[in-house]
C-alpha cells in the first residue's frame, strides 16, 4: 500500500509539516476513516464528515492543548481524535472500555469538556480567556467551536451576552451547517442564512453584541479557514469567524439523507448507507403513533421539540399536524415554558425530550408549569440508562428532579401497552403536569399483570404467611423484577411484585401493601438518591409504617458508556443481583421487627 | 379630601373614561400611593415607580383580561395591582394571607403568571399565541412586558428566537431602565444603550432576529408609549417597543440610589428612605467579609454573580478586587459553565447565587463542573424559607437538587462561625464542587459544640441506656434541635443532637451514629423529598442499619408568602413540633425492632 498522509499524523505537532497539496488528500483520508470506522461500530458520522477541513485547519493553526480548543456538543469531535493520536482506538469506539464518542481527558490532553448537552462551549471559552487574563498567560489563545444549531441555545446568548464586550480575545468559530439534525429555526438561522447569502449591507446580529465578524468562510477549504483563523487571532478581540460546512459531507448517503444527513448511526452497509440489522418497534415509536392517534379527537394536544423532531418520535405527527407542532431549536427551557403559555392559552401541550435533557428546564417544569398547576405532558425518551453516549446522555435524573417538583405526577411504563395507555391517562389530567418516561431502545414485550389494584398492577404473586418480599418495579425493571421473584419462589421465598405504574408521587395503596409485608425492594433506573424508592421509604416513615424499605437503584456516580443492561447488571438491578439482595437483606429483616400496622 | 383620581379606578375599564389631561394627576397620585404604602410594609420599590406611566398606557390599550399582558420578574406589577382593583389591600403587602408581591391568579383575573423568575415573560407570550392562532382567537392580543436585565437571561434569547420569525403578531415592550439592580452588563446593554441614544444607522439585534422595531419611546410620556402600542398593533407582527424609563422615578432617595434605584425596601422612613430598624449583621454580610478576607491569601479566588453583586454580599469585594469578581447578567446558566472554564484554567469560582435561583442552572452544576470534577464553590444565599416573596423565590430545592449531583458536597452553617469555617474547608477542597447554603436574614447566634466527632459537630447529649433520640440537624434547623432535646430530656427522653456540617453526601461516622440510637429524626428547612433526611435514611439502609429514620422538611408543595419561622412552625419545624414527632414515632418505635448492628 502507498504511504498515506494520514498514517504520519501521529498528533497535531505533524500537521505543520504537510504541503498544502497534501491537505486534500488528507482530508479525503479522514473521510474514509470516518465512514470505513463508524459504519462498522455505530456513532456519530454526519457532524464528524462535516468539520474535517475545519479541524484540520484549526489544529494546524492553533498550538493545543497550550491553545485552548472547546468543542460544543462534542459529537463532532472524531476528527479531533483521529488528529491527536486516536486513530488506532476507533474500532472500540463507544463500546465500553473503548474510545468515547465525545472527548474525554482521560484519552488526551487535548481533550476539555466532556459534556455532550449543546450551546456551552463559550461559556467555557469565556472562563478560560478570563483565567489566562488572570495568569498572565498572554500565549495561550481560546478558541470555541459552536454549531449554528446549538447558537439556539440560550446557555450560548448569556455567554455571547457576555463575551462580546470582554476584554479577552476569544475565537468563536460558528459550524454554520444550516441544522441541528433537522434545519435549524428561528430568528438566527435566517440571520446566519442572510450572512451566508453575502448581506453585509443589513443588521450584524454578531457586531450588535460587540463582536469582530469575518465569514462567510468555506469551511471547506482549510486554506480559507486557516487563513481566517490567523485574521481572528491578529484581532485580538472578541470575533465570530462565521464558516459554512456542509453536514455528511462527501459521502452520498448522508449527503441525500433529507431527514438529519445521518446525524447519528447505528452499524449500517458503507455502500448503501443501510442498516444492517431489521427494523424493531421502538419505545420512541410506539409514542409516536399513539400520539398521532390520540391527537385526532384531541385538537387540544400540541407537541413541542428541541430541535429533535424525529428522534422523538414527532415525524409523522408533524406531518400529519403540522400546525401542532412547534420546533423551538436546542431550547429546553423556552419549550418548557411556551408550552405553559398554550396550556393558559387552552392547550395541553405534550413537551418531547430526552430525559438527560430535562436537566436544562428543570425550573421552568418546576415554576413556569408546576406552580400554575397547568397540564403539560412531558414525554422523556431515553430514560434510565442508554448506552453507548456515556455520563452525559444516561437519563437517569429525572425521577429525581421530577420527585422535587410539586404537584408532578410521574408514569414509567413497563411495556408498550401500559405506554399507550398512560400517554392516554396522562393527556385525560387536566389540572397539572404529568411525565412519562421510557428507556431507549426496541420496546419491551408485554408484561401482563395479574390483576389491577386501584392504579396498581400486580404482576407476580407467591404467597407466604405473614407476607415476606415486596419488590416494587419502576418501568421497564418489572421483566427482571419478576424474574427476580420467580428466583426467589425456587429459593422458597414468597416475593409480589408491584408496577404502581404512576410511580411519582407515591400511591397510598402502595403504602399500606408495603405495610402488609416483612421487607420491601424498590427498584429503578435511575439514581436513588431522591427517587422512587427514597419517596416510598419517606411515605412508610410518614405513615407510620414500619417495614423496611430498600431502595435500589443506580448510584450517585456518572456512568461511563457501555452496553446498557451490562451497565444495569453492574450496578445490581439484574434480576439475579435483585434476588440477592433480597435474600441478604430479609436474613437482616428476620432479627428485625415485624412491620408496625398490618 | 378633594375627589382623587385615582379613587376612581376600581379596574382598568375606568382608565378608558380619563382626559389625557387627568393622566399625569393620575402618575402622581399613584407614585404618591406606592411611595406610602411600600415605605410602610417593605416591598419592590424602584421597579414599579418606574413603570407607572407604562402600566396606565398598557391598561389603555390593551383589553384585560381578553388581551394578555404578562409581566416578567412579577415585582414590576404593583401598579398593575392598583390599577385592577387591589389598592385596598396594599397594607397587607406581602403578608401571611395577605396581597401577594407578584401577581397572583387567586388574586385577579388579570394576573397570569405567578413565577418571580426573570425571563420567561417571552416564552409565556409565544404560547400564548400560539394558542391564540390555533383557536381562532384572533381578537386577543398578546403583550409582554420584559426588562432589559431580564433580556440577559437565555431564555429570553430562546423566545426571541421563535417569536421574531413566528406568524404570530406579539407586542414586546422592553422596559429599558438600563438596571437589573445594578446596570445591566454585556452586549445587549451597549446595544440598547446605542438605540437609546438615536443610532438606527448601525445593526438593530431585534431586527436581526425578524422582530419589527419601535423606539426609543420615552415610558414616562403616557400619550407616546399608548400611541406607539397601537402603532405596534397596527402592523399585525411580531414588535419590539423600546420603552426608555428610569428605575426610581419620582422618589428622590431612589434616584439617588447608586447601588439598585431602592429595588426593594424594608419598613423605610418615607422621607428620608432610611431604614427604620438597626442594622443587624446578617448571613450574607458575614459571607462577604469572610470572602473578602480569604481571598487576599488566595489570588485564585473569583467571585461571580447573576446580576446581584450586593444582594449576594460581593460590594466590598469588587471594590478591593475589581478584576475577580464577574457580573454576567441574569444568567445563572453561564455563571455556572463559565466557572467551570474559570476552573479549568486554573482559578476557584465562587458562583453567589439565590438559593431558588439555583434551579436556572442544575444541569450546568452537573454536567460542566461536577462531571469534571472542577474546584467551583457554590454559594446560595437565601436557602430554605425566605418569607415575603412567596413560592418561587423559597429557596427550598436545593438540597434535593444537589443531592443528585455526583461528587458534590454541601455544607449547612448553622451560625455564623460555622458559615467563615465552612467556607474556609470548601475553598480548602480542589477535587470537585462544594456548595454552601444559608437562609435570609440576620445570622444566628453562635450555637456551640460540646464536641466533634470527626466532621460532625455534637450539640446536646442527654444520656439514656440504651441511646434513645438522634436528631440530625441541618444548617439553622440546630438551634431549634437542640430546643427539642431539651424539651424531650423534661419528658424523660434522652436525646442526641448531631449537626453534620458537611450534609450531603452522607457521612459514615453519622449513619454509625444513627445504627447506635433507637430512633433517628432529621430536621432540615429544604423539601424532605431527596434531601438530607432521605439521603441518610438510604445510606442506612445501604448499610444494613436497621434504626429507623425519619426525614423531617417541607412539603413537596408550594409555600406562600408569610413569615418565615410561622411557616416553618406551620411545617413542623419548631422546637415543640419536632419534640412532639420524636415522642410519637417512639411511642411507635417501642413496638418496632432493636437496631441490627449497634
Amino acid at each position: 500500500m502507498p504511504p498515506t498522509v494520514l498514517g504520519r499524523i501521529t498528533g497535531p505537532q505533524e500537521l505543520d509539516n504537510l504541503s498544502p497539496e497534501e491537505l486534500p488528500a488528507l482530508a479525503g483520508e479522514i473521510r474514509r476513516f470516518l465512514i470505513d470506522r463508524v459504519c462498522a461500530t455505530g456513532g456519530h458520522l454526519g457532524p464528524n464528515l462535516g468539520v474535517v477541513e475545519l479541524t484540520i485547519a484549526l489544529h494546524r493553526v492553533f498550538d493545543s492543548p497550550t491553545d485552548r480548543i472547546v468543542f460544543d456538543t462534542g459529537h463532532q469531535a472524531y476528527v479531533h481524535k483521529i488528529l491527536t493520536g486516536r486513530q488506532a482506538d476507533f474500532g472500540t469506539l463507544r463500546k465500553a472500555g473503548g474510545l468515547s464518542g465525545y472527548p474525554l481527558r482521560e484519552e488526551s490532553v487535548h481533550d476539555l469538556v466532556e459534556n455532550s448537552h449543546a450551546s456551552t462551549a463559550l461559556s467555557y471559552a469565556s472562563g478560560l480567556a478570563r483565567a489566562r487574563g488572570l495568569l498572565g498567560e498572554e500565549h495561550r489563545r481560546v478558541v470555541a467551536v459552536i454549531g449554528d444549531g446549538a447558537l439556539t441555545g440560550g446557555m450560548a446568548w448569556e455567554a455571547m451576552n457576555n463575551l462580546g464586550r470582554a476584554e479577552h480575545p476569544v475565537v468563536v468559530v460558528v459550524n454554520d451547517n444550516g441544522r441541528s439534525y433537522e434545519p435549524t429555526v428561528g430568528g438566527v438561522a435566517e440571520h446566519l442564512a442572510a450572512l451566508r447569502g453575502g448581506d453585509h449591507q443589513g443588521p450584524n446580529m454578531f457586531e450588535a453584541l460587540g463582536f469582530g465578524y469575518l465569514g462567510p468562510v468555506d469551511g471547506h477549504d482549510t486554506a480559507a479557514v486557516e487563513d481566517a483563523c490567523r485574521h481572528a487571532t491578529r484581532l485580538d478581540r472578541p470575533v465570530v469567524l462565521h464558516c459554512v460546512t456542509e453536514k455528511g459531507r462527501g459521502y452520498a448517503p448522508a449527503e441525500n439523507d433529507e431527514v438529519d444527513r445521518m446525524h447519528a448511526v447505528g452499524v449500517i452497509d458503507p455502500e448503501t448507507g443501510r442498516s444492517r440489522g431489521g427494523p424493531s418497534l421502538s419505545w420512541t415509536g410506539v409514542f409516536g403513533a399513539e400520539l398521532e392517534r390520540v391527537a385526532e379527537a384531541r385538537p387540544d394536544i400540541v407537541a413541542l421539540t428541541a430541535a429533535m423532531r424525529q428522534p422523538v418520535g414527532l415525524r409523522r405527527f408533524a406531518e400529519r399536524y403540522p400546525d401542532r407542532v412547534v420546533d423551538v431549536g436546542m431550547a429546553e427551557q423556552h419549550a418548557v415554558t411556551s408550552a405553559a403559555g398554550l396550556a393558559m392559552g387552552g392547550m395541553h401541550p405534550v413537551v418531547c425530550l430526552y430525559a438527560t435533557f430535562l436537566n436544562r428546564a428543570i425550573d421552568q417544569v418546576m415554576m413556569d408549569v408546576a406552580l400554575h398547576r397547568l397540564p403539560v405532558t412531558f414525554v422523556l425518551d431515553r430514560a434510565g440508562v442508554t448506552g453507548p453516549d456515556g455520563p452525559s446522555h444516561h437519563g437517569v435524573w429525572d425521577l429525581s428532579l421530577l420527585g422535587a417538583v410539586p404537584g408532578m405526577r410521574v408514569a414509567a411504563p413497563r411495556d408498550s401497552v401500559r405506554l399507550a395507555e398512560l400517554l392516554g391517562e396522562a393527556l385525560s389530567i387536566s389540572d397539572g403536569p404529568t411525565a412519562l418516561r421510557f428507556p431507549k431502545g426496541g420496546a419491551d414485550p408485554e408484561t401482563p399483570a395479574l390483576t389491577r389494584m386501584g392504579s396498581l398492577d400486580i404482576l407476580h404473586r407467591t404467597w407466604s404467611r405473614p407476607l415476606d418480599v415486596l419488590l416494587v418495579s419502576a418501568g421497564v425493571l418489572a421483566a427482571p423484577a419478576v424474574r427476580a421473584a420467580e428466583l426467589l419462589a425456587e429459593e422458597g421465598v414468597g416475593a409480589t411484585v408491584v408496577d404502581p405504574r404512576w410511580v411519582l408521587p407515591v400511591d397510598s395503596e402502595l403504602v399500606h401493601m408495603a405495610s402488609r409485608h416483612r421487607l420491601v425492594l424498590s427498584v429503578e433506573d435511575g439514581v436513588a438518591a431522591g427517587g422512587v424508592g427514597t419517596a416510598l421509604a419517606q411515605a412508610c416513615s410518614a405513615a407510620g409504617v414500619g417495614t423496611p424499605v430498600h431502595p435500589l437503584g443506580l448510584p450517585r456516580e456518572f456512568l461511563d458508556h457501555g452496553d446498557r443492561s451490562a451497565i444495569l447488571a453492574e450496578c445490581g438491578l439484574s434480576a439475579q443481583s435483585i434476588a440477592e439482595t433480597a435474600l441478604a437483606l430479609r436474613g437482616a429483616a428476620a432479627t428485625v421487627p415485624t412491620p408496625v400496622s398490618s
